[in-house]
């Protein structure tokens, strides 16, 4: 397995999934009150979308950073790379179902929330075993040298403690997961590689 | 972050934008009148779906030749083109919700073309954001030399701009609204690059 | 404009397009009659998924055979390629239609396959004008021989010729209709290109 | 035909089909009973996305490790390739009627199992078929050699052998067909290719 077509099929995944979270953006259309009053009653849908959209967009960015510095693919990876999209293509799945009990209100938008904290950190776990595996002898063009390996463990951990943490909180309540989601997407958008990784990494760029 | 492979996912994530704006075009179906009639009925959502169709046509081909000529890919370049990717997106949402209200009629179909409107320019400015980051010192292989500068800012604006109109222009008439933003799908589609534009590109060309 | 992206983006585009027609297989499901009932009411939609999945299938091949010979992607080439996929994208549309009506029955069967047909002769049209401007001086890597022209030219209008066909045929009995669209994709399916041409193009296989 | 674009054009119609399955992942929604109850008596839906997201992994490795080894790809290919797609892409209907009349209980949930394993046999039966054209005298870049080739048809074959023993077994119990075609998943990630294989390939990858 090359690592090329290892990239183009998850791009594939990941693009349609991504496209696939704007499906929950319709509202219930002509004869359920004015378009105005359902765009404002529809507002979960709407930040959902912004939180699934970027940290799907996140998600992308990393899996490329971490693969283009793979050495050899084997059925390891592969395995660990289908239980990766497992979850991302599940992510509008709880990004609907979440969003609709938002609106909806009542005792199961907790629930929902949870489902939702859940499916990220599914994605979370399975993102930080890829990166474990790239971390083994022999896996990587350019290792990450042993003093900076902390670093970005501490780094790719961060998202994986946060979507713990959206689990219990959304039995208080679900808005301050969802916010707190959002951060981590926040987060990663405006953090930066440290300098020293990036010159490692300089010359396996294509 | 490779150029090769920020264009494979924008082309992913467009390729699937556009085709799925062709699930709006879905009619009633039997038991709700002649086929005939149902086809009349639905002359918005033909509509909208060229007008949707070619706009997302020409972001792709315009985001094309921006990247090629892209030096480093970073992470504000990455940024800005999830940005635009998160408009890009949201265009079938905004055509059904418009296609739809056009057909029902009523004072929504005003609102329903500001929301189309609307999300044209938000792409729009994204793309705008992008386009800029492209003219900073060090960011092109081949800089747009000086004074052209001024004529591509131009051609790229006379989007944003009929977008703008579009917006009150939509409580007017909305279908004024959709016939200038169609109007700026068939004028990108014929107008030319500068050729002194195109000769400096050419050695990028692969 | 490279070809690789080109052909890239038109992959995308029609992948999703194919992938899109499964779509219409859903059955009502349960409460709806036994499966097995419901299964044989829905031939229609079985049949049409064969005819519009073979002949999408036989469009990338050919569209493939086409590109891959070009010498420069300029923006006629892009515009013949963005109408050609507007048709394409339909195709689900048109199909699901048509299924449905041949299900239904009644008068709007025939209605619904002149759609369907006329969808199909919109597609290649747009492949035709693609394949004029190809066989235009400059534009191939390897002209066709001017004494192979005649040949591919008449190979190729023959899914026109019959979609045309197809048009009032449809008044008499849609099935007819059906039948000789669905043969033209068999036809497209064993019928050879020409040793010859085969043989000039060897040097631009990638 | 070149192989790099077969295999774009068939990773982007097996990454849509992959990705549509969670479509079918959308609980009932707010008013029908609590989610937590909707979501155990959905869980036919989540084992089904399992299943089927596996399998489509699989077909997709083994697709590659096939097609890279490919001399020429000819007309029989191409047309063999097609008919494999359209059993992936009919596997998102399977996977959601099985599901549906899993969870609705009765006699059809015996008859949509069989549904299940019949599209699954078609889809085994074209890669079968694939596998053969490539066995043929010069089709491989590197041929398997004689003594190799038992064992990799054996190996290939015994998907295609459970899937032909689920349809009985639907009509006897369909969550012993269910539990058995998601254990050729299961075998299908940890079984190894034989070492002797993947060493004659090796100067192939790319």
């Amino acid at each position: 397995m090359s690592r090329a077509r290892l990239e183009a099929f998850s791009d594939g995944v990941i693009a349609v999934a991504i496209t696939l979270l704007a499906l929950n953006l319709a509202l219930p259309g002509p004869g359920h009150g004015s378009l105005l009053t359902q765009l404002g009653d529809h507002w979960p849908a709407f930040v959902a979308y912004l939180v699934s959209f970027f940290t799907i967009g996140i998600i992308w960015v990393n899996h490329h950073e971490r693969i283009r510095n793979v050495k050899v693919v084997d059925r390891t990876l592969l395995f660990l790379n289908m239980f990766l999209l497992l979850w991302v293509v599940a992510i509008p799945f709880a990004t609907s179902t979440m969003a609709e009990y938002l609106t909806s209100g009542g005792q199961d938008a907790h629930v929902s929330m949870v489902i939702y904290a859940v499916v990220f950190q599914g994605m979370g776990i399975a993102f930080a075993l890829m990166f474990e595996w790239t971390l083994q002898e022999g896996h990587s063009v350019h290792p990450i040298p042993a003093d900076l390996q902390r670093t970005v463990r501490v780094r790719s951990s961060i998202g994986a403690v946060v979507y713990i943490a959206a689990i219990p909180l959304a039995f208080i309540n679900p808005l301050i997961s969802l916010a707190i989601i959002g951060a981590v997407a926040v987060y990663y958008i405006f953090e930066q590689t440290p300098r020293e990784l990036r010159r490692s990494h300089h010359d396996v760029e294509d």
